[in-house]
């Protein structure tokens, strides 16, 4: 098995999940397992960002590190012509502890990352400088809400804006017209997550997503953890 | 005179300036002069971003970009090592509305720039994640402020923090241990300006300053303005 690939706790048979969970902390230091359990504790898939052919890495990599700073656990990422590519120096391996989901380009990626997000409960808000357009702190943190953000010159696509629920843009008071992208993304990130810490809204992850992820993150903070699960699930 | 040299209000005699700026609005369509006063009257110098030594170009773009777009008039560039350089696509020309307020790399230009700051009445601000650093939302609006950013890698100096009254930081949720640069400028500058807008604060410029600035602008709208401005001089 890839150094690199993860089990996935629903590889594993219910009666040995927790067993095991406790098994790999037991490699990590107190500290350690202490810190991955309080930021699995701020983790929210209330709000996500789904970015639609970016080119620049740049953007992308500030994007994953401004997310996973504030708790975001989901990006989602539809290639167009342009690969994604993540810049390391600037995203700060934040993209680690992120739940990335590719759509690779195809003719119907866009449409099926978007119904699929509806899929799940997301009310899907395009980010666009438009008259009716929600500003930032209208947007309704009740719900669950995936922010659609476009290329860098010519903004999302029609076809991701017909599939919105609503479009939203950041107040601008100046003669420059668009903010940077990844600008952009933490304006509006800022502005949701701050609201929904000091509201009574339900953004926390349910608790087997906890697990799910915690299983996740403890195989990514040791070395060949593919090997002691496999050890552990001999015996 | 070079096409790029501006007069400035005070070289006209104060007899002059209205009729000059009449004179110079002549040469705009209606709708560019009314575009020219209304984000005129959305300027603000309440607060003001320094950035030290940054040598990433796209981010000081980015974070001219913003500034403009918030209506945050006033940016200051200490130079280090790194030359500053506008990177044009992602300003997207936003810089030709600012005012810059350059300081080259000397000894003592750090000191210099913060301490004229103070003159000017401005509390300074240094981002740092520090455990007594106050949160975005605890930076007191009423006061001038002036936020000190620092390179990407090292972060702010020593003597500038030594200087500054105190220090504010982004919640962070995460394991990144901070944010892209420009994404922490737009986050508080975003804040700042989004809870000054609805305050009581007197935080426009004064007419004086609009006048200036004005000037400057009306310039910067037309072609070969020194030769207007030499003709109208003469008559």
């Amino acid at each position: 098995m890839d150094n690199n690939i993860l089990y996935q706790l629903r590889d594993i048979s219910p009666k040995q999940q927790a067993g095991l969970t406790d098994y790999l902390s037991e490699f990590l230091l107190p500290e350690r397992n202490e810190r991955l359990r309080e930021v699995l504790n701020l983790r929210t898939r209330q709000l996500t960002i789904v970015l639609e052919d970016l080119f620049q890495t740049q953007n992308i990599s500030a994007v994953l590190r401004t997310c996973e700073c504030y708790g975001v656990q989901d990006v989602y990422i539809i290639e167009g012509q342009n690969e994604f590519r993540i810049h390391d120096a600037i995203s700060m391996g934040a993209s680690k502890w992120l739940t990335l989901h590719n759509y690779p380009y195809t003719s119907s990626s866009k449409v099926g990352c978007i119904k699929q997000l509806k899929q799940k409960g997301y009310k899907i808000a395009a980010t666009l400088p438009a008259e009716n357009s929600y500003f930032t702190d209208q947007v309704p943190i009740e719900e669950k809400t995936a922010f659609l953000f476009g290329t860098e010159l010519l903004g999302l696509s029609e076809e991701a804006i017909a599939l919105a629920d609503y479009s939203v843009k950041i107040p601008m008071y100046g003669f420059t017209e668009s903010f940077n992208i990844s600008n952009s993304v933490a304006i509006l990130v800022s502005h949701f997550v701050e609201k929904l810490r000091k509201s009574s809204v339900n953004w926390a992850l349910t608790e087997f997503e906890k697990k799910e992820l915690l299983f996740e993150w403890l195989q990514k903070s040791i070395k060949k953890p593919h090997l002691i699960i496999e050890n552990y699930l001999k015996k």
